[in-house]
């Protein structure tokens, strides 16, 4: 099977330029330069040939936060792995890396096969799994170091959510040195629930009901905190350490001071952060209930901190925690008490799309707009060189970009399992127009041509961010 | 009765010069020039005339931080409200604000009362009373505001020693949110102790059981962290926050950021965070167990830190943290296990000595001096300016002070009743000659006059710091 | 002569008390609680008794920083230290140190002497000089020596004005290793006058010359750079710095950073940095000329960075750069370049009720307003504890301040030789009533009373904010 | 011409793979996985194939600051073009970018042709020239923007050597205006010329005269505060800026500061400044001559901030600053003044086998080795992907590099035409076996092969790192 792309511009994380690419058997054999004779004898044989003039070629994007049918609060996120995963695929997304769960009382291993399940057979993109420890027991900790070769590398904490996922500061440091040994990723939701539980009650008993309150009862402050301990557990551990969903200036402060003392520290954010605000959180007639997240949707101000933290390397990659419930029948189980609404945002569709209208307004880089999708979160999650690069002996995922086509968001066309859009009516210029996974062509100018089971698990390594 | 003190050096928060202090009733009337004939009008009739040519006249040290009789670990600090407040006196502390305990399952004024008990008619100096919230509940919130109004301004909660004083950050949280209603002043140990247990159970775990892992097992880092998280948590609640004996690097920094930002954070250390280290604790044969107290004793280079947090003010009060325990009979339960070691060391009765050397070697001002063992303390706790100064309508609390008195501090010669010094062989320039109480002579010439019960309670105020 | 004022507060630096203030022979004996039996024996031999029930006692405020009858760009500042110390003494001030200049090719001395000769027997309060040295040349080094002796301990350089004051780096370290080794304290103007001419330069070439391109063409950028590199250049040379008039949020950060650190680093603002901004300087008509000072009005955001700076203490005096110009005929010569425009502001006759407002709206203590006022510059300039202070020996300079006063400030009513008010119309409450300058009454009920050549020339000691 | 260099490991900034890189006419056409079949195709018809098993395949180093036979102080760095680009070559660098010099009263144009003429037909490695500007007319401005078109596209100022290349603050600045209309690069010598110009003077009339004096007359502190000021003078400005040689923790703290407000500024250090110190500069018998550059090398402790800047990518570059003086002759100048000794060192030759000692020791990583000797600089200076990378189209520039070779540096066996090494006697892991540029074997197996003239002359683009 070979296959060629010709006459785009291959964009990568460090580079723009005109060039071909080669692939055979599902690999990319090679980048040329246009009308090398190289090329034209591999062209002969070829075959296929995709022609991408005017368009970026680039590698498929890599959303290293996403959470598939997982169970909250007595519901579960609308989107199974097949709509998701078929969601992830038109937005120019080839490999997510969702999180299984720890179930209470039971061992990773038994969420990680209970996720494998889920998965296998239904999967329109590739994918993997960071684990969420539950409960931190010897066990568990033992765990840990056995799946660092079954290709589960990162093992996500909270300091939020008490009685649910929350671990004390004693656990976490447990993990942390674990994972010091290990070469393991320590991804840490960094809120203080346990103060967050107290602002919640009072907030309640003072009959603040509405979804504006679920910000209101999570201060900045908070996450800035926590971030803050983490980073200090971390050092005391000798561990690297992973900010998922990172949405405060406060918190992207403490990141920033780490980093410059030299510190394995790292963080992610989220369109939504980047893009929508509490003015959100705060629209009328229980339309809040859609932004409801945690971290909250914060200021205006810190949107602009955010997008520093992207130019300065401070941020180093940008995910969805698409965590997606209907507005009708799941948002709606907080109606009359903001602590219900079921928490989280649909987005794995659209990250390359939001984040490219930046590029177009010349706010970031074009490789940079690569490295955040793609390139960074594969190095950090142990998929690179194998995900997230256009080079040879690389998965040939790649996606040619249609840089001009305009078009609006909307619930009506998106193909995420959820009834609405936090981006309804938005025009975006650019989309994905063709989607190779490894080498197959699963979306073609813009229609889905791929089927169930596309997507294979991918057993990653440790971190190339650490090394 | 009319008293005057003339021919000495008066020394305050803000100045030194030569000046007579007249006395009558117990209080402070004038303060005037030397040989003003107001002066020779007054003296005349008076009662007393104290000689003071070549001495300082100070006023009566405040020291904000000690523990007499306390139970601690199934043992009792070794020094009464007797014994104790004798040494203070010996040292020309004049006034003791000591931690009245919340019993388990209790209230805060059982706690009090208690507390009341023990001090009543026992004590050669004046004493107040802090509270200790062991337990965070709807009643003890309700207790901190009406404590308020009976002269106990403060109280003090612990990031450290889960299972004993431990509150969680919501219930501290709730405590600060009280404080910030009545304006009561949060004292917090800020250590993480429920990462440091793990740390503690590890080391035991590895054999280390010599009391130098005390210090190992309780990092700075821990100490910095849970300084901020204080800071941040009483920056939700909009309360004022006092960090009892800091004693790292990095606690001092979060204290510094604070104060830049204009929040009304404060802290105070301690003689032996500036003058020993960790090396102390590390001295063999369970030598080391003398200097077992939290926060440790740290490394050398955390006591240039603190100096310069002194000479920015960045630190405004040192207390002694006085927590004695026989090194024989006491400090030995913990022998086998540096855990078990009682946590406390002896001071009340050197602080300022010991703080005048530095005055000798030009580290520290004359009035800085007064200011950081008077002063400051007294202001931070409501005492001022009945207490800490000598100004018209004081207290009549005086200390002669002879500045070229040399000696050599030593178990076999201090007052305190335990049975070694921290300072043991340390020679010391400077020491309190006549001490007054409220205007009765209770120290002449290095000899003491007083007797038990000479000391009263004294009712507090709000915190002058804070307003 | 005997004089006793009674029934008031006396608010000192520190404190807040009602006592009454005895003085004699025009210095403070004793300060003594109302109704002490001394003050009634007192004041039956007293020759007046001011009545100052509902009022405070304060001490004469000291204003370091005022530029009388001072020669600019072939003008020279509207009021003479006649008219000057005036106004001075209404509003409350009863010590200026104003800024005598060593002309260009002369000796430092013929600069304090022609200055001398300027303010003998006219002034209405007492008065000091500091030196602006305009030519670094070893002469004036070693004048700098000998000037200590004879009362002028303070000396001033300037990074901004090119071919007028300003010197070069290494005049500037010359000067800074000299009061290093003298304990002089260098004070500095601190602009990027070599860059700022380059901006105003190419502001006039584009056709800019209205009074609002003063501002922009002396960006706080400049002046927190400048205020940068004076600092660095006094940690290299090992003296006390003390940065004049600070403007912006820049220069305060860095002297927040300097003082972090533990160095001799101070500064004073204006209460025009702290209540007027750009927009003031923006005004139609030219009327932004009555605004023009340099370093110029700032963004109403640094504002609240200087409040701030009050409440940290990394401001530490508040004082006037009374430099006033007529506007009808001198500020009129940059009518048609702003350039040209005489810098400076009336300012020496509201810097206490200006102050005073924030008092009334809780945003500064009573203690820190004489603090900032009055208590900080005497000490920082060494006039300490002759001034500043109610205290026995201090001279007595003292004001019985009405808190209640109310007035609308106006160039219509106030004193200073100037044709208008930067605060015309602007609403104040409290004043200055009666004024003592060492024990003579010199204002009495708000008329003045006193007369030219009251005031005397003060010989001041080295700074005691150093020591 | 075709030439596959096969069986080594292909390292880039970004990645480190098993690899065959294939070369058409100078230029790399593809980097494909080993054996793949298009590789053996290519091979068969390939003209050359170089062999690279158990070698690194790297792209040839970029070396951004050298000083080729450049005038200083009466007499010349003593390496040529050519015997300093030959030397550039065994080391494994490719292209340098040397600095021409504005001749004085003279145009950039003069001093571009000059060193042009000097270079042509010469260099043993390509070569582009950055411009120092020596005075900052109009014209020269002019010639700014014009030289942007002609491949010269950044600029160096002096913020030291008065009377020499010293340009004022407000040259600065018109120059940075400039640079931010054109997109030019401005690079600054920050160190505070006019202070350590009286330092010197103040040691030497000390009789202070040995090579030691020359650090500590240009201390730290004057280095950070010329970075400060740049870097302010910049943000003015609205331009980049390139700190050259950065040697001080205090400098960096400032880039650090800078880059994290989200600031193009960037910085490069020198080996030197990683891996000698003062303790050097302080060698007997004027041994320490051999190490007098400037910025002087500094303490220890710097070394241990720069490579913690390395680390956390506040410095993006390595170069060496080259500028060679013999001992014997041309240092000895300064034997009895240290302010004659001609300031600058040997390097050109080893900058990639010095940092390969802390691949080696685990302190670098590979992939960023090549990006600090390579990737960074070509990007930074417009070189890219040009040079700096293998990647179709670029350059055929490589280095076989093999890890294990071991030798000592001395002055007797290294190339550079200086009669002394920095390092002699250091032992070496690591060395450039084969060089090709652009597609020619210059080096082969250690053995020069090329000839004067191979090098060309670049016409460089903007720089990458700004856009």
């Amino acid at each position: 099977m070979r296959l060629i792309v010709r006459g785009g511009t291959v964009v990568s994380a460090s580079d723009v330029a005109r060039a071909e690419v080669l692939v055979e058997d599902g690999l990319i054999v090679a980048v040329v330069p246009p009308d090398a004779e190289l090329a034209r004898a591999f062209a002969d044989r070829a075959d296929h040939v995709l022609e991408a003039t005017g368009r970026y070629v680039i590698p498929g994007g890599v959303d290293v936060h996403t959470h598939m049918e997982m169970p909250f609060g007595g519901t579960c996120s609308s989107d199974t792995f097949e709509t998701g995963t078929r969601a992830a695929v038109w937005g120019g997304t080839t490999t997510i890396v969702d999180f299984a769960i720890q179930p209470r009382g039971g061992s990773l291993h038994a969420g990680l096969e209970g996720w494998l399940a889920k998965a296998e057979g239904r999967c329109a993109c590739d994918y993997g799994f960071h684990l969420i420890v539950s409960e931190v027991t010897d066990e568990a900790l033992d765990e840990m170091d056995r799946l660092m070769a079954e290709g589960v590398t990162s093992f996500k904490l909270f300091m939020a959510y008490p009685g649910v996922f929350y671990s004390t500061d004693g656990e976490i440091l447990r993990a942390m040195q674990r994972a010091a040994g290990s070469g393991a990723l320590i991804q840490m939701h960094a809120e203080n629930g346990i103060a967050i539980d107290q602002l919640v009650l009072q907030a309640l008993a003072r009959g603040e009901r509405a979804p504006r309150f679920h910000g209101s009862t999570r201060p900045a402050i908070l996450e800035g905190e926590a971030t803050e301990r983490a980073i200090e557990l971390a050092r005391v551990a000798g561990c690297a350490l992973y900010i998922v969903h990172l949405s405060a200036a406060e918190a992207l402060d403490r990141v920033a001071e780490a980093r410059d003392r030299g510190e394995p520290v790292f963080a992610e954010t989220c369109p939504q952060y980047l893009l929508l605000s509490e003015d959100d959180l705060a629209r009328p007639d229980f339309e809040g209930a859609k932004f409801v997240c945690s971290p909250p949707l914060r200021a205006p101000e810190h949107q602009r901190a955010l997008w520093r933290g992207l130019a300065t390397g401070d941020l180093q990659v940008v995910a969805t925690d698409h965590c997606p419930f209907c507005f009708r029948e799941q948002k709606a189980l907080g109606r009359e008490d903001f602590s219900k609404i079921p928490n989280g945002l649909p987005g794995v569709e659209h990250r390359l799309d939001l984040l490219h209208q930046a590029v177009t307004e010349g706010r970031l880089g074009l490789a940079r707009w690569v490295e955040l999708t793609a390139t960074a979160p594969a190095r950090m999650f142990g998929l690179f060189p194998r995900k997230g690069t256009i080079a040879p002996g690389a998965d040939a995922d790649l996606v040619i970009y249609d840089p001009g086509r305009t078009r609006t968001l909307s619930a009506a066309t998106h193909h995420m399992a959820v009834d609405y859009s936090c981006y309804e009516g938005r025009p975006v210029t650019g989309g994905a127009e063709t989607v190779l996974l490894r080498g197959r062509v699963v979306l073609e100018g813009g229609r889905y041509v791929g089927r169930p089971g596309d997507g294979r698990f991918v057993a990653r390594g440790p971190s190339r961010a650490v090394a």
